[in-house]
């Protein structure tokens, strides 16, 4: 069986050295430089509630338990900087899998700018990787959940309901909807790629500080983390969900309009960034967004009111949809 | 079944508001003031693998998930200032006993001065808590586990053993060594105590940071964690078994002094501090101990060479005490 130190440090290996006053991981803690006001965040994947082996790669799970934890620090407008990874491992789990858990989590850390600064090992029921990651505030204003204000425009990142559809097709084995894998292979696999290696905006994030009033990151679909971004502002969110941005995938799987965007307002593991802005600055908005290398649309408004108020292409009020809260007074 | 929010806003509640920025629980991260060089340690306790409910409370487990983080961060010297709770809660798990686990953490965060930033929850197959604890580092000096020199002192905190013999006496549901639950039911209460809701030596890493040269916290036994220390100072260390602290409970379930003082050594969950200084300031060490309020005892030197040499009542090399190594060159 491998120690703690040696797991631990597959992870460090895998992200380089780190940015540390003078102690790394092998000592009772790890050392940070002084650093201006921060952001830190613990997220959790466990085997059997958040993947299973048969249908994600441990690359995938090390990639993804970091991803999670570094899109909250995007909803943030953060600057990911170091990561604490603690470890459950079943009976039997062997270093060369610890390993190709590293892989995955050290190529999207060094990709992000991120180093694994030291961690836990310990034996459990099930596999499972809490990751803690911290980062730089933002100089410029962080983005908060509360300081969406009435007249501000509300948009979203990329587009929502892939990792729903990928999810579907996963666990289905088949076909999924619409014949999807059969008729559009390459855009189905595309769906699941989301699902199991999702894209944290990071970048996004960081160029909206400053200029968005509030942000939340999308990981339990837009309609749930709509209604919390309303309530934090004590605002309505006004959404039409004709405008919600989907990929080709969802548009081949399930090419009715008003169904597909159903789908995408109760997608989950979007992690995509749900924001707001005063309308005068939507140019600037369009312009970030491009530097960033992600689109960001517009698809409604904040307003008077409580929670939120999703309208379909027609602008009649939609129900049913999960997350959907009325409390407009 | 209760909110993630509601959960957390449990452990929180239990500590009072943090020191945060602008931003505090329920938004995407935490936010933290600016401070200086920080240290940040995670360490888990697994349903099964750490406690089994049987044997300790919730209220122990919060407690003690805590601890042994505060342990690690008093081993570098540092202040604790936040803590983020990660939960890992199966099916059917309770609010109340969500509350409980808060109400064991939270009266330890309040002693240490430390608050509840954020965290997570989420369903597993079994209970655990994943807590990550940060800190400022000190002013004077970081304990590091490298910095012992040849020449200096190597001393012990508290007494040792106790945690062990405690768990023991929970394991066995009788008697105990030495019929202890019986001829000394106080002693024997006091031992499962440490083991279910230890003492970090906060106060004494404090204290010591700027003073002693190397430091690590007892949690596998002394003589496993002595052999870390001696591995990172790349230098020997000569422990005299019969200098160990042990309490009257351990005297009293073993009489025997070398059985007594091999048990000691090969504790586990001590969460003591073991450090060395120069033999130059033997009464500053003391008198700082005094200060924090925990006896501190010399039991051994920082000698040329590798590994760690254990020494019984006679002046003895002793083999068979875990973790020995002996690497002299």
């Amino acid at each position: 069986v491998p120690s703690e130190l040696e797991l631990i440090q597959t992870f460090v290996r895998a992200t380089g050295a780190a940015p540390l006053v003078p102690a790394g991981p092998g000592d009772d803690a790890a050392v940070l430089a002084p650093s201006g006001a921060s952001c830190v965040t613990v997220d959790a994947l466990v085997e059997g509630v958040h993947f299973r082996r048969a249908t994600a790669s441990l690359e995938d799970i090390g990639h993804k338990a970091l991803a999670v934890n570094l899109s909250d620090l995007a909803a943030m407008g953060a600057r990911p900087r170091w990561c604490l990874v603690a470890l459950g491992l079943p009976r039997g789990f062997r270093r060369s899998e610890a390993r190709a858990m590293g892989r995955g989590l050290g190529g999207l850390a060094r990709a992000a700018g991120v180093k694994v600064v030291g961690g836990n090992v310990t034996r459990a029921p099930g596999l499972s990787l809490t990751v803690t990651v911290g980062g730089e505030a933002p100089d410029t204003g962080l983005l908060l959940r509360s300081g969406a204000r009435v007249g501000d425009a509300l948009w979203v990142s990329g587009t929502l309901g892939d990792a729903r559809l990928g999810l579907l097709l996963l666990e289905s084995r088949g076909n999924g909807p619409g014949g999807l894998l059969r008729r559009h292979p390459r855009l189905a696999r595309g769906t699941m790629g989301r699902q199991r290696r999702p894209t944290a905006r990071v970048a996004l994030g960081q160029a909206l500080a400053g200029l968005a009033t509030a942000c939340i990151d999308l990981s339990d679909g837009l309609a749930q983390d709509a209604a919390r971004l309303a309530m934090a502002s004590r605002a309505q969110l006004h959404i039409r969900l004709g405008e919600l941005p989907t990929s080709r995938a969802l548009s081949a799987a399930i090419p009715e309009p008003g169904a597909r965007n159903r789908f995408a307002a109760m997608g989950g593991e979007d992690y995509e960034l749900l924001f707001t802005a005063p309308p005068d600055v939507a140019t600037q908005v369009l312009r970030r967004g491009r530097r960033a290398r992600v689109q960001v649309r517009k698809i409604g408004e904040v307003v008077w009111g409580r929670g939120t108020v999703l309208v379909d292409e027609r602008g009649r009020p939609v129900r049913g949809v999960h997350g959907f809260q009325h409390f407009t007074r």
